[in-house]
């Protein structure tokens, strides 16, 4: 067995010199290398913006759509969408373990989702069993490949697997919010009735303990009800995040007049970059976890308004990530409730 | 004296909620509020985009020139290229303080720049005197007003202006670099020989102190050569900022082996994105100051190779940043030649 690079750029075909996940077609071959685990895939959960255009591609026909997922896999070696250039993510049972990585924390037989996007996954299609259209999932005999760097969740077995990717599928907010804040402090969470938003709003009721203040925004009364019955934060406001005067306003007045020590974006709608920003402190954090966000709006932003904050792009890794949420649902009964309601 | 929102909002006409920066129309009448600075203009420094978007609408007509300014100004109450939506700085002599900002550190006949975009900034053009086609700079009479949150540098005596100018440009790079790098962190600067690239690396190579190591990435021979002779960045290195597993490789070369703690991205094309990501350690820090950096490509790259790193977006103000950037260049006479030779 021979080692391959821990970012797959072994796999790379064309063009040379790039990663795995800018690369126009990467090698399939099944054949592992050293540092490389083996998949045997059960299902591949399109990404959304993927999955709409593959089907209107073919207006709805589920052959066609079929037709369409094998083409790209077999001209590509990995299933990226050419027009939209995302993936997604998929759910199978480890089948080998290059020898190099004998000593993670994974066996053979293990029932794992990747947490890496499709995009830069190697991927050979057998067969496609089914399509599910509602929810993007495409069932599968097919085999995938992890790099060294490759992410991956192990399926717990104590919930459902639809519970458990509807959380990993966002694991990243809710793992940098259990990071970034501490006890208290005073947090803006913006978007707050969302899956990212409500997994980051009850893990940072947690972290700021009963000295702090999260405050959660959302657009409208219905979702203000929801949260308070559920008794996700502790002061709710009713804004538009693309309105930064009103949401600061009404930031202050539930914060006792002062601005926040850390706000976290999660509305995922463009021209919401101020709303994060305006209402934290001096030396505070906004923390984007919005794919919407502008990085020139945020950078020229800050600058416009002469705020010395701390803005981070909300990286969807950070250590412990799978493991950080899925403790929130074994944690709180109401996130589980919301979760079966909302979200399966 | 009526006293106005610190962010400006009280001037904006067109459309109501949103901030001076967003708004198409602002308020440019020269009386001013208890919390604003009154300035008499002597040039406008426009953005490169927007006076090359104008220059080529004017085919290079000076006169033509004139009219368009005027125009922009006339109609929106700033000058906001409208086709850009870019402004630039201006220069100009502190001509009253309003009664609420009496204990800031200015007085009326201090020489300033502004230090926020004209895109926000109530403007008054009386007449235009002059237009410097080469520098994108328009000599004027007017009158021009500054916010609460309006950031401004001081016009050193121990420096000509336009030097001091094209540091303050990009301020808030250096600056940040202060305040980011500790005593014997690895740093990798890539475009480290463009301005805010030189003035990163000084900064840096100041705050490592003798244990450290900055590692600068040009991308030929010619400014590896320069950046040598002029002692600035421990080791060089040459490579193409969109070709992340050559930069890696060169940097581990040039870091004995290991990931570096920090990076700092000045390189102003796109694509760059993995470069700043890959060579740097886990819980290690990419500082992207460039313009041309993508959000989601950031985001999402560093998720697909499992960095868990701290990803900043380059805010273009800091606390002190002007008198922290003016102060390298009192430091180091090399970094005055570079400057006098390259910028002016």
């Amino acid at each position: 067995m021979k080692k391959g690079c821990k970012y797959g750029t072994h796999r790379v075909l064309e063009p040379q010199g790039v990663l795995p996940q800018a690369a126009y077609k990467i090698d399939n071959d099944m054949n592992i290398y050293s540092n490389e685990i083996l998949i045997d895939v059960q299902s591949l959960n399109i990404d959304s913006a993927s999955f709409t255009q593959i089907e209107e591609e073919a207006h709805g026909n589920v052959e066609k759509i079929k037709e369409k997922i094998l083409e790209i896999v077999n001209e590509r070696g990995k299933m990226q969408n050419p027009v939209t250039g995302s993936g997604g993510m998929l759910i199978g049972t480890v089948a080998a373990i290059g020898e190099d990585l004998k000593d993670i924390d994974l066996k053979v037989g293990d029932k794992i989702a990747s947490l890496v996007s499709l995009s830069l996954t190697p991927l050979k299609i057998e067969e496609i069993l089914d399509i599910k259209v509602d929810i993007d999932r495409v069932d599968v005999k097919a085999k995938a490949i992890l790099f060294e760097s490759g992410l991956y969740g192990k399926l717990p077995s104590d919930m459902s697997e639809a519970l458990a990717l509807a959380a990993l599928d966002v694991a990243g907010a809710p793992a940098q919010t259990a990071k970034l804040v501490k006890p208290g402090d005073s947090v803006l969470i913006l978007g707050a009735a969302g899956k990212s938003g409500m997994l980051c709003l009850y893990e940072a009721m947690k972290r700021v303990g009963p000295t702090g203040n999260v405050i959660a925004m959302v657009i409208d009364e219905a979702q203000a009800e929801h949260l308070q019955k559920w008794g996700l934060g502790h002061k709710v406001i009713i804004s538009d995040a693309t309105k930064p005067i009103d949401v600061l306003n009404k930031t202050l007045e539930a914060n006792n007049g002062k601005e926040v020590d850390i706000s976290i974006n999660c509305v995922n709608v463009q021209n919401c970059e101020m709303s994060a920003i305006l209402p934290v402190k001096d030396r505070g954090t906004a923390y984007f976890f919005s794919m919407a966000t502008s990085f020139t709006k945020a950078a020229l932003g800050a600058e416009g308004v002469g705020k010395d904050i701390n803005m981070i792009i909300g990286n969807g890794y950070t250590k412990d990530h799978a493991e950080i949420t899925l403790w929130e649902l074994r944690e709180s009964e109401a996130l589980r409730q919301i979760f079966d309601q909302l979200y399966l």
